[in-house]
Parts: structure tokens; C-alpha cells; sequence
């Protein structure tokens, strides 16, 4: 690899880039891409077509004012010359651009080096997950993170959709739940039209969209719109007027259930669909004399773990009938429910001793896993500290090549506690970007967090730029930066 | 005091109110300040009458839309009434707003419960400091800033304008401080026109500013444009290149200071000038001979902080003699400079016991002190860190009276190393208000932080809808965020 002083703003790293100092001069007037005669997309491929026009104005962000700019005759100097891109398919070229490379003189003129790429992700998971229950995100806070999500070559975008503070999912099948559980029912919700939007937008860019219907447990706000769905707690002999997790024990529940992922199905396309499962309190449900009657009928004894598991098992199969593919919290795996041996297990919990041993467990068992232990960057702490996420090395712990295949990638989580949109995008960006290349990039060729820093700093320059507010890695400026993001 | 759940939105407390359960409905159409007739400030004055401009869209933020609100006859459930405000001063005056205490229903009526308050601030200096050097903050982040602290009633702008990685003022004795010295020559600079707007916005809320010119360490940006200031740094008997604190043996070196404030003091009209003083690092000094040579004519031997007292002191008198009250950081003091009476020391310094026995060292010698070490806001962790700012007792420590009386108030800082526009607002707001309301208001009163949290969580809520960026202290909504900030 040469040149690597010219790769300051690429992120992540391609996994072979080779660069001459032989440099090309680029025209806004001039510039245009086009497709291969003999590729399989053509014109009228909008994945491409829309992502040509966008990825236009960041090579040339001063092009708008163009009517200037030809006063001088730069197309005099333009060398010959043109730039190929081979994808075997239409996301590969959407994640193939190259205009990280180009650079600008005195905004200018534009400038490439001669440069060959082979490039392609190490993991093909790589999400970020947003939190819209403890605070709600306006929708445009939604899309922002998708635009910065795509120059970081993230593909999922997990959707945390509800949880206990707030229901904002605007069901059409429940209209119950957002218009009670939602902070307000008319301004704090995800309309049908809002979903299609952000569904669209992350799909132009590459993205996936999984929505996480977490159950049983985080589901106190669910309860405000759908009567019957949770435990009634009890004190003594009596309900004390509180709830607990999703009533496992009503048919009632699993009708529901079966309703709102039925519509689900015909509202979100992606084939993966994500369960949650996770953290449930067995408290409430040992108080209910329902629940426990039940446990002795179903031969459980005291064993609620027994229970829990019923109850994901028959969420799972509700899911595998409407042909999605399950993704769970690691805890589902822990009570070893019967599960399909397609369904993907994330792992959230614990010092990386403890993710290792769980990484080992799993795909022992054959499951396919996600890695977010060490990428809960809603956490912060004073300084650099991207740099722990990006010496995570997720396929460090004991076991074969066979099992080592199963880490289909990982996700960085923001969880909403201390989150809105007031700070979202600087506790994000770039601190997200260290997990990106951490699951894009080759681990060898991106061992040194301190020869990543430079390249880094360069990218978070373009994502202000681009119009998104990351927060400074360390004292500097950016070129851009003067006028405030 | 009665009624406490209305005074959910005040912030700081004031020292005494009383509350009662008659309300009054307030008409936007009818609704005006006056000035009493026995009142020395009257139409005319120009801090008072845009107050009241801007309050007025406090109090009633949908007025603008009125055209509409107007088909509702609200003006026939108007109550009579009124309410005076008796104030010493403007910029009393200015602060004895009562907006927070009007709520609005159905954001049509506008209520207010009849109130009485009499209020003053515990401390006469309650300040917050940004540092534009680390980063550049673009004008308007400043601007942002000093709305947000007249909401929260600071009253000090503590501008650390300078610092070693840039130098953004742009003098008009030394241009080349800042063409040469800041991080971009015309973008990334605080033009004479800029400044004077930062003290007027400042002014017409009440707020001084204070411009802190650190020297003679923090000053690398400063060489750059003013050559022979920096202390050439020596390797063995040759210089090494490196340049280190100012040069305090050069008769040149004053005479540029001299210039220097001379301007400062026709540009920043406030009486304090803070100067700096801290963290000079002696190696550099130690390793040239010309220094060394000047140490023994000068009878200070081998003790460096004899030759950092000799520069202060020079400084110290230039400020004095243009009638300026020098403010130094605690290093000045730990050092023993012969520093006048009237010199105010600034701790920034260590852990509780620390500072406590900083305060009592400093005010046991007669000098007047600010605290700011427990107010370092740039550092932040997970969660609720504002309530170790909350429970912060500034006069806490071994002393007299007379002691604790010298205390004059503190600062919070917000140092660059990890801030700039993109994430300054929601990691100042609304952390910065916990100390806000410690400088303000009676301790007792405020000494649950528990009973605080509810009643900043709503102020936090004002601070949205008054377009500041404030993050959220826990899970939540506010009812104006959902279009985002």
C-alpha cells in the first residue's frame, strides 16, 4: 500500500488499495457516471440513479455555485481518463464510491490519484441501533443517522422501536398503542407514512431496517393501550395495580401477537425480524396465582425460566410462519429455549471476558451471533474513548474456524436513556465510526488505533461537511467548521 | 412556601417566595411592562425595554401566530391585576423576571398564581468560561451560550479567548497574532466587530465578560505571529527549535504586553481582566542560558518560580495601571507572588479536600477567590453527573466569617479540548445550571437534590423551547421537542 497520506479521509479502510502519486484533475462540468454497457443495472436502477446525484454533490460540494467556477477554464487541464467499478450487485456499488479520495485545492479544483480498490466487508452485520422509546427521535433525526450510518458503509439500521417509557409505533392494527402509550399521541409517534419514510431512505442507501418489538418484558408502556397483554402483579391475595411482563398464560396474548407481527410483516420487508427477549423480571409473574396455576399445569414447578421460555417459543414460531428470521438478546440462549438453529443471538452483556466465553458458547451450539457487548457507546466517558471500540476484536475467543464463521458481524447501540435529539448526532459520530471499520475493514491492516487517528479526524471533517454533526476527536478545526454545524 | 408544584420551571430558586392558589389569566393582547413612575429607569432605557421585548415572547411563546388566537374572547376572562417589580438596579431588574412561573393550558390561556418573591444572589460572581482556542467557536455558539446563561442567571462570561494550539482574537495593534497564530486567518477568528457584539448581546443580559489573556505558559499560538516573545528553548549549548513560555527577561516582552492591554482595555470594558498564570512549565526556561544568566544577576538562583513571580508581577502592575482588577489562576498565590490585595485568585485545582484547604489558604491570606475545580464541565461520565455539581458547598471550608465573605463566587468551564459547536450546547445545558442555581440561591433551600431534579428536568424542558440544545437528565419528554432542536 503507497500513499497512504491520501487515504487520511477514507473510513473505512478498503480491504486492498494500492495508489500512484500519478495525479487527475477533475471537472465539475465534465464529471458524470455512468453505467457499464454490460452491467446488469442500467439507467432506471433509482438505488443508483438517486446515489449518483448525491454522491455528485460531495465530490464537488462547491459545485452548486458552478456559474463561477467557469471562469476558469479548468476543463483545459482535465486529464483524459476515466474510473471503473466492478459490483456483483447494486448494494456493492452503492458502498463502491470513491469520492473520499478526491480532494480539493483551494476548492477549486479536484483532484484523484490513481488508485485501484478491491474492496468487501469482513462482516455482513453491521448495525447501529437507536433507542425511540426512552426519548422519541424526530424523524429527521432518524434520517440524519441513516445519511451518516451510509458514509460509515453501516447496513442495518435496528430499530428499537418501543420499550417500557413510551409505544410511538403507530399501529394501524392497535391504534390503542401509540395513542396511549405514546408520550403524546399525536406529536411523539412514527406514523405508517413516517416508517415507509425511513424505510425508503436507509434502503436508498444500502440500509436495512429491523424493527425490535421487544417482549416480554419492556413492555409497560404497551399495557396503556392493549388491556389483558401484561401480568397483573399481586400483593398477597390481591393485584396490587401494577404490571408486570406479557402475560404468557392467555391465548388472548398470543392472538395479539400474532396480529401485530402480521402487520409487521406487510410494514417492514426485511426478512430479519428482532424479538428482544431480554431482562425479564420472573417477580410479578411468581406473585400471580394464574401464573403459578398454570406453571404447575405446564409441569414447570418453580422453574420460571421454564415459563419464559414457552412463551419466546411460541413468539418465534409466530415470526417463523410469517417467514422471518428471528433475531434475539443473548438472555434467550442463557434459559436455552427451544429455538429454530436459524436465529440469530445478540450478545449485550459484559467485560469482554464474559462476551468471549458467550461468543464461545453459542456458536458452539451452532447459532449464528451478533457482537454489541463492547459497543454500547450510549456509554461515555471523558477523552478518546473510541479507541476501546475499535480494539474490540470480535472473533478473538476459543473455537474452530466453523464457529469463528458464525459471528455474522456486530452493532453498535445507543440506547435512549440520557439520549434525544438534542445530543444524538455528536455522542454518535464519530465515536460510531471506530466500531464501522472495526467490522468493514481487515483486523491486520487496522491494529494500530493510533495510525487510524489521523484518517479518522480527516472523516469527521467530511461528516461535518456533510452536514452531520460529529463531535472533535481532539483539539483542531476543520476547514468547514467556522460557521457551526 | 406554598404551592411548590408550580415553581417546577424556576431555576435558580429565589430566596424566598411565597405562593398562593388564586390565579390570574393573563391576555397576550393586553399584557405589558411599564416602568413605575417613581422608577429612576424609564422608557428610553435600552437594557430594560429589550428585555422586555424578549420576555415577552418568553411569557408568551404562540403569540406570534395571535391573529388566530384571538377568535377566543379570552380577553372577558381576564382578571384585573398587575404586578410590580421593585428592583436597585437595571440589572436587577433584569433578572427579577417571573416568566417561568406562567404556564399555559391548552397553550391558549395563559395563568400565573399570584406570587410574591424577594430574591437576590448568594454569590455576586457566578460565571462560565469557554475556550476558544482548543476549538474555535463560531460566533453564534457564544451568542447561543449567553442567552442560555441569562436564562439560568450568570452573570459572567469568562472569555478564554487564547491558548496555546490557536489564537483567534483578531488585534488590531498585532494582526499577525491572529493571521498567523489562528487556526484559519479569516474563518476561524473573533473580528473587533465580532467582540463588540459578544459584549453587547452580553450586556443586554446582564452579563460581563471577562477576556482572559493566559500567559506567560498556554501561549505557543502567540509566537507565531509576534516573534522573540517565546523563550527559545535550548538543547545542550544550541536551540532546539521549540519555543516555550513567554520570555520574561526581554524588556520587548513588556513593552508588546503593555500594547497588548492597553488595547484590551479600550476593546473589553469590564474592571477585571484575567490573566492567567497557570501551569508554567520551567524546562524550557531552565535550558537557556540567557535565562539562567538573568536568574543570577537577579539574585533568584536555582527557583524558577521566582522568575515566574517577577513575570506576574510586571503584568500584573501593566493591568493595574490601566485600572484593571487582575483575576489569576491559584497557581499565582501557591507561588507567592507579591500580587495586590485586590488580585483574585481562581481555583482549579483537585478534589474536594483540595480546594477546601485552597479556600481557606487564600482567604486566610486577605484575598478575594473564585472556585471553579469542582466545575470542570468538559469532563463528563455516564448519567446524572450534574448532581455532583449540585451538592457542591463553596463556603464549606476551615476560615472566619470574614474568611468565607472572600469567597465571591465561581465558575463553571468548559474547557476545548473535546467541544466545539457541534456538542458544546448539550454538554453545557443543563449541566451548567447546577451550579447556577449553587451561586445563586440560598443553600438550605437547595440542599435536596432529589426535590431539585423534577423542577430542572421542566426548566430543561424552557431551555428547549427557548431553542437551546439542552440534553436530557433522564428518560422523557419534553412537550416542544418533537421537531427537534
Amino acid at each position: 500500500m503507497s500513499g497512504v497520506w491520501r487515504l487520511f479521509g477514507v473510513w473505512p479502510m478498503p480491504q486492498q488499495i494500492t495508489q500512484s502519486t500519478d495525479r487527475y484533475l477533475l471537472s465539475p462540468q465534465s464529471f458524470s457516471f455512468s453505467y457499464s454497457k454490460d452491467s446488469a443495472a442500467q439507467s432506471g436502477c433509482s438505488v443508483l440513479d438517486s446515489a449518483f446525484k448525491r454522491y455528485y454533490s460531495l465530490i464537488f460540494p462547491d459545485a452548486a455555485d458552478g456559474a463561477r467556477k467557469t471562469e476558469f477554464s479548468i476543463n483545459t487541464l482535465v486529464a483524459a481518463g476515466a474510473a471503473a467499478l466492478k459490483a456483483q450487485s447494486v448494494w456493492g456499488a452503492l458502498r463502491g464510491r470513491v469520492y473520499s479520495l478526491i480532494y480539493s485545492l483551494h476548492c477549486i479544483y479536484y483532484f484523484v490519484n490513481k488508485t485501484e480498490i478491491q474492496d468487501f466487508p469482513r462482516f455482513e452485520f453491521r448495525g447501529l441501533l437507536l433507542d425511540t422509546s426512552r426519548h422519541y427521535l424526530p424523524l429527521n433525526a432518524i434520517l440524519k443517522t441513516l445519511d451518516a450510518m451510509a458514509y460509515s458503509k453501516f447496513n442495518v439500521f435496528h430499530w428499537h422501536i418501543v420499550d417500557d417509557p413510551s409505544f410511538p409505533y403507530q399501529s394501524y392494527s392497535y391504534p390503542d398503542l401509540s395513542s396511549k402509550g405514546a408520550f403524546h399521541p399525536m406529536t411523539h409517534i412514527y406514523t405508517q407514512s413516517d416508517v415507509k419514510r425511513v424505510i425508503s431512505h436507509a434502503r436508498m442507501r444500502g440500509i436495512r431496517v429491523i424493527p425490535e418489538f421487544d417482549t416480554p418484558g419492556h413492555t409497560q408502556s404497551w399495557g396503556k393501550g392493549q388491556p389483558n397483554l401484561l401480568t397483573p402483579c399481586y400483593k398477597g391475595d390481591v393485584p396490587s395495580g401494577t404490571f408486570g411482563p406479557v402475560n404468557p398464560i392467555l391465548d388472548s396474548t398470543y392472538q395479539f401477537m400474532s396480529g401485530l407481527f402480521k402487520e409487521m410483516k406487510s410494514v417492514f420487508p426485511d426478512s430479519y425480524v428482532h424479538l428482544g427477549g431480554d431482562e425479564v423480571n420472573f417477580a410479578c409473574w411468581k406473585s400471580n396465582p394464574n401464573v403459578r396455576a398454570f406453571m404447575t399445569k405446564m409441569g414447570f414447578g418453580h422453574d420460571y425460566t421454564k415459563l419464559e421460555s414457552y412463551y419466546i417459543e411460541n413468539i418465534v414460531n409466530i415470526s417463523s410462519a410469517l417467514n422471518k428470521t428471528p433475531i434475539v438478546w443473548q438472555d434467550v440462549f442463557d434459559y436455552r429455549e427451544r429455538i429454530p438453529k436459524d436465529t440469530v443471538l445478540e450478545i449485550w452483556k459484559g467485560v469482554p471476558a464474559d462476551y468471549r466465553t458467550e461468543l464461545a458458547k453459542i456458536t458452539h451450539a451452532g447459532y449464528r451471533v451478533l457482537l454489541s457487548a463492547p459497543w454500547y457507546i450510549n456509554h461515555i466517558s471523558y477523552g478518546q474513548d473510541w479507541r476501546n471500540s475499535y480494539t474490540v476484536q470480535p472473533q478473538n475467543f476459543s473455537g474452530t474456524d466453523q464457529q469463528k464463521a458464525l459471528v455474522i458481524g456486530g452493532e453498535v447501540c445507543m440506547w435512549g436513556e440520557y439520549v434525544d435529539a438534542t445530543n444524538l448526532h455528536p455522542r454518535l459520530w464519530p465515536r460510531a465510526c471506530a466500531a464501522a471499520e472495526r467490522l468493514w475493514s481487515n483486523e491486520e491492516m487496522t491494529s494500530n488505533v493510533d495510525q487510524a487517528f489521523p484518517r479518522l479526524e480527516k472523516f469527521r471533517c467530511s461528516l461535518i461537511r456533510r452536514g452531520i454533526q460529529a463531535e472533535p476527536l481532539f483539539v483542531g478545526y476543520c476547514k468547514d467548521e467556522y460557521r457551526g454545524v
